[in-house]
């Protein structure tokens, strides 16, 4: 069929999302590196100064003056890129410095960093699942894409490839029902999160720790949307809740609450150094520039230490909270600092949140497919330290006035059919 | 069997691979963003003073002033992390300028960033093969880890998965032999490099796309080892060779010959618009930070622009050729920048290397499986602008020493056994 076949499949495809109304359209803006969370719109109509709502550096660790100068001292000490993988030369000290401060704040042995939170996930996973016949991964349903693409790609339904066995979302009863129809020598794997991203919630680590002891699991906990952010120094709702020593590997981001960029998975050291040693995702790629790497240790260093960061996110989480109620505007419980406005409608979510950007200088992202299931459109607000009062005032008018509107694509559907 | 059997198989792992000699130490280096390829080693005996002979910053870009100071502005202006993903407010003006620059660097409608060139080839190549039930795709057997991942992500044999076909090296030959045996009307792909960068042989692409072209084949190619070094402005082996019109994807770095860090794809409009909204592995993912991509802006913009730096490194590459020839160090003739010196055995390539290191203050990495078949362990030179004659003699001289010598561990060996 060749390039003109492929191309007319391709444009199919695009033909069928934007049918869908989930056609992405990537907002081009600018953060202001001193004024965050104001951003400047390069183009488009409306303002151009703009507050955004979305953004997962929760803490404005990345516009930290330190983790900034600590950047830039980087930068010109050591230039732009690593120049190599970690075996090839890619290795510096502030990698090994970084690695260790985050086995620190997970009280793990050995860390390892990797390109993205994502590859973390992938990489780590699939090659723990295909280093012996017969794992079996027993996955969270509402696990993120990069858990998935890892599982998935171990369990390919080859001989002896590893099975994968989705629990109901935080459903301990489901899990262990699973776990006990499993063969008891199997190798297992319970793979979950704490803070699921797009619905808040969170796992009960502790019991399902206990449910993988009691039939002979190991345990895969991804705290990326909550390292920096929970626990006394950052390390999670697993530090929080007292239990990271029960979990074997501790997967995290730079790129949220650290401000950076970057992933990483902290456990026992020979689990690391397998990881180091056999991982694809981890041998075969430039490691992170040291610019990175030196920002992001300057931003775990202080998070770590400075809890004040961690009880300003959560005053402003529940002040925005309050102030929605308030205004009848509905938003979704959750016991973490995301905010989710349920919407249930993929156009209309995209409309509101044009009409926020266009009309009110607000960037709220729209959630849709794939990353919620469909009828589960929302928008997903993630208050920080940075988001005044004023601001918030601001959020909650502009939201009242478009959450009470129909949709005017929608009211025009009505129109003609009345018509 | 939970976490100590699941440890012990790590332990076990480890232990075969240090049996196997090819287990690998990193050794921590620290780049002198001045005096590049100066290193400053952090730890260990002998000399602290190292000259690097293995980095894929090929042209110097990494340290080049006006990128460095283009990824301060952009730290400054903007902050450390994106902090979201692209469709997440992840998207700045210079993510867009950059994949512009980078569309017309290859000729190329449009192009997408990656957060590494790993991530590129595995997540458009796995997206594509699962786009369409039966994808054939025919694959280099030398083809990089990260491309045989998203192959092999595609082709999990599952009813309509894509199937893989592994043609002989560069043989075009045993590519037509296969592409004429396949259905005429299975969608198909072609899948090579330009630069293969353990051997340093080069694709006839030409060739290649003729007979994608014959048997209705699309065409992806790897070009990470040659951006900014081949063709008139950087575009890579398919831009010398006048050939880039002919290949639907090329994919390539910015952390090889522009210095900095990321992986993009460039190609069609409709084939850039189809990855960027279905391939996982972009879309879930925190978009590269500011400041990496305003760095590779003007590393891209600099190496398009000033054909001297690719004259100075082939000149380079020539002078250490010529200097090994004299020398009478073996070393693998090559069309490309690259220049292995064959040693063939994992521990005698770990022991020459290390020797070097502590001995001579120059760091060669040495290349053992799986990155190479056993028996081809190798060291890596890329010789660069910023090699200077001193350098290149001083290396010479401790290669010819080193080479001339047995194995000591070998020698041992041998006395043992004669005892």
């Amino acid at each position: 069929m060749g390039t003109t076949g492929f191309e007319q499949h391709c444009r199919r495809t695009l033909a069928d999302i934007q049918a869908q109304g989930r056609y992405r359209r990537f907002t081009a803006l600018a953060r202001d590196g001193v004024r965050y969370p104001h951003y400047d719109r390069a183009s488009g109509s409306g303002p151009r100064d703009i507050v955004v709502w979305s953004s997962n550096d929760y803490l404005g660790m990345g516009v930290d003056p330190d983790v900034v100068e600590a950047g830039i001292a980087a930068l010109r000490d050591h230039g732009a890129g690593a120049g190599g993988t970690r075996n090839i030369a890619g290795t510096s000290p502030l990698h090994d410095a970084l690695e260790a401060e985050l086995a620190a704040l997970h009280g793990k042995e050995a860390a390892l960093l990797f390109v993205s939170g994502y590859v973390s996930n992938q990489a780590s996973l699939q090659t723990i699942l295909t280093s012996m016949p017969g794992w079996i991964c027993f996955s969270d349903e509402k696990n993120h894409a990069s858990m998935i693409a890892g599982i998935k790609g171990a369990a390919n339904g080859r001989p002896g490839a590893a099975r994968c066995v989705i629990f109901a979302h935080n459903d301990l009863a489901d899990l262990e029902a699973k776990l006990a129809a499993a063969p008891a020598d199997a190798p297992k794997m319970i793979a979950f999160e704490s803070v699921y991203s797009m619905d808040g919630d969170i796992a009960d680590i502790g019991a399902i720790c206990r449910l993988a002891k009691r039939y002979g699991a190991i345990t895969y906990l991804d705290e990326v949307h909550a390292v920096g952010l929970y626990g006394a120094t950052g390390g999670g709702v697993s530090e929080r809740d007292g239990v990271a020593g029960e979990v074997d590997l501790i997967e995290g981001t730079l790129a949220k609450g650290f401000g950076c960029h970057g992933g990483y998975v902290a456990a026992s050291a020979a689990i690391i150094d397998f990881l180091r040693s056999t991982a694809s995702g981890f041998i075969f790629t430039t490691s992170l520039p040291p610019a990175v790497v030196a920002a992001a240790l300057a931003s775990v260093r202080a998070v770590r230490a400075q809890n004040h960061r961690r009880e300003h996110l959560f005053e402003r989480v529940a002040a925005l909270r309050a102030r929605l109620d308030a205004a009848g505007v509905p938003h979704l419980p959750t016991p973490s600092h995301i905010v989710p406005i349920p919407v249930g409608d993929a156009e209309r979510v995209a409309e509101i949140s044009r009409r926020l950007l266009d009309e009110f200088g607000i960037y709220a992202t729209p959630i849709n497919y794939p990353t919620v299931p469909r009828g589960q459109e929302r928008l997903r607000l993630t208050p920080g330290p940075r988001h005044s009062d004023a601001m918030m005032d601001a959020l909650v008018a502009a939201l009242s006035e478009l959450m009470a509107e129909a949709s005017p694509a929608r009211r025009q559907r009505d129109d003609v059919e009345a018509a």
